[in-house]
């Protein structure tokens, strides 16, 4: 049964690859057209366009009529990452380098811009089934990612960020994508507004357990398999829940030690040796587990995908429920 | 009657002044919702938001409820105005600092993200009287502004840009916009297909005339009503009508003279003195008048004119379509 899930993910991947190779951006000069092109085939999990694709069939749509949706949320995720990657000074995302390396920062303002605006053309295809209600749920997701990007960039320039705060900012920067992809594969496959309102709420503590799962990898990940270097959010100094939640709990030198991290992100205050880095990372892993972070995260991913599994036995049972389910509980013991 | 127009108009632009500044847009971080407000109290013509109004009372909507949507095109052009500034490193706009000037480069980046957004969610306000084939057309319309700036780039980078690349890039990046803005407004007036034609094509004639006087204005306006330095598409090297006009006429001296002004985009060949450089500035445009390419143009600004006069004619009688007919000869004599 596993298996089969896993066989059924690739599938669904290789058709929404499909789909986005094949976009047509008729007439578009050749830079925009080929930037538009290196973001679309760059791969990825497309965990967006796929939660689409299996809540439409999970309130008895099918996964082709909700293809051009899915799309759309794969695309507009794409636009977010290569605008970004700009404002992070990112230099390379999977494994190649990033539109304003690669070109320019114009050709990179420009293709998050195009990409954004071909989304909602991908939405507007799903023809006679599209409304304005999944128009204007698509655009409220674009807003408080938006939004969400803007409070990221304003905790890194502050020290007094709380948890609160903090799961206020990641509920619209990451959070807000992936219950809007739910949803709207409820609405696109003809779901209920009970059935639409459930796979929200799904979306919301998947994308929840999600991203304290991307935080604990971060510290415990295997280099090769995350794709990222270990401890690289405490190196550039990112506020994560980890990092927060000690934050509140330690006190004296831990509590000093801790702080240094916040400072991380002016750069000055960065070890400068690969030794110097790798006791700082150690140093710190040591008093999350100190402090029981760990644990609290791992308690948390639990309880959130435990309510993300609730909200689903609430659908009728089918196929696509047990995929989205099993999805679930692959995304909290995934090592990248 | 003019008079009565000029009144109406300042009257228009009062009301969608309104309609943008009390924007709402609940729980943005504090920055992004500053640059936001910056952006939309900014002032301005509103001659796109303006046309949508006109556009749908022509066909025998109301100016009313067609307020949504004529805020949503100027939300949208603003949206290109942060965006250009960005990429065209410029300073000020309306007589104050640009957003990536006044804040960051990050935050003209999420801020114009934000009003693209913005522009969407306010089209949607338009209620049941929006349809997909709305949002669809403003969709179009945003592609094909990404993509005129694209073009306009890529030519900042060739020698050889003809006449016809020139028209093809500002049909994109100044004409659709106002061709979108009329037929929108038909649309949301409840024209009929055929006048949502004939206004996208009185559209399009106006924006023509409109750009082509622009840029007559770069060489001839009275630097104080146009609120820019005169000549500086010249001192810059953009390819204007004008310039590639001249390029296709003059030989020998005159051409080698006119190819200097397609290497000023590059700075190191520009005037190092205001002297020198009225000094060449005045050299192109005696270079314009002999090969009469003045005239050329103000020949193209009329015949376009003429054009959107013609097909205004189409639409029954109304005070709008005098006020948009008034509006037309209005742009093509103004100063500014």
């Amino acid at each position: 049964m596993m298996q089969n899930f896993g066989r059924r993910y690739d599938q669904l991947r290789r058709r929404v690859d499909r789909r986005l190779t094949t976009m047509a951006i008729h007439g578009a000069p050749a830079e925009l057209l080929q930037a538009c092109r290196y973001v679309l085939t760059g791969g990825g999990k497309r965990l967006r366009a796929i939660l689409v694709l299996l809540s439409s069939e999970a309130v008895g749509g099918t996964a082709r009529r909700a293809l051009d949706a899915a799309a759309a949320i794969e695309i507009m995720h794409n636009f977010t990452l290569v605008h970004d990657d700009v404002m992070d000074h990112a230099g390379a995302r999977r494994g190649r380098p990033t539109v304003h390396v690669r070109w320019s920062l114009n050709t990179a303002l420009l293709t998050g811009d195009t990409l954004l605006a071909l989304a909602y053309m991908s939405l507007l295809k799903t023809g006679r089934i599209t409304s304005c209600d999944m128009v204007r749920l698509f655009t409220q997701g674009v807003i408080d990612v938006c939004e969400g990007q803007a409070l990221d960039m304003e905790f890194a320039k502050r020290e007094d960020v709380t948890v609160r705060d903090y799961f206020a900012m990641i509920e619209k920067k990451t959070g807000r994508l992936i219950s809007t992809a739910t949803e709207l594969g409820a609405r696109v496959g003809g779901g209920t507004a009970a059935q639409a309102r459930a796979l929200h709420r799904f979306g919301h503590y998947l994308g929840g357990a999600f991203q304290l799962q991307d935080d604990l990898l971060d510290v415990f990940g295997n280099e090769k398999d995350f794709g990222k270097t270990i401890g690289g959010d405490i190196v550039e100094g990112k506020r994560t829940f980890l990092l927060l939640t000690a934050l509140e709990r330690a006190r004296g030198n831990d509590r000093q030690l801790l702080k240094r991290v916040l400072r991380q992100n002016r750069g000055a205050a960065r070890p400068s040796t690969a030794r110097a880095r790798h006791e700082f990372v150690a140093g710190i892993r040591s008093l999350y587990a100190t402090y029981g972070v760990i644990d609290e995260t791992r308690r948390l991913v639990q309880q959130n995908t435990r309510r993300a599994l609730a909200v689903l036995s609430t659908l009728p049972a089918s196929p696509a429920r047990d995929m989205l389910a099993w999805l679930s509980n692959t995304l909290i013991h995934r090592a990248s």
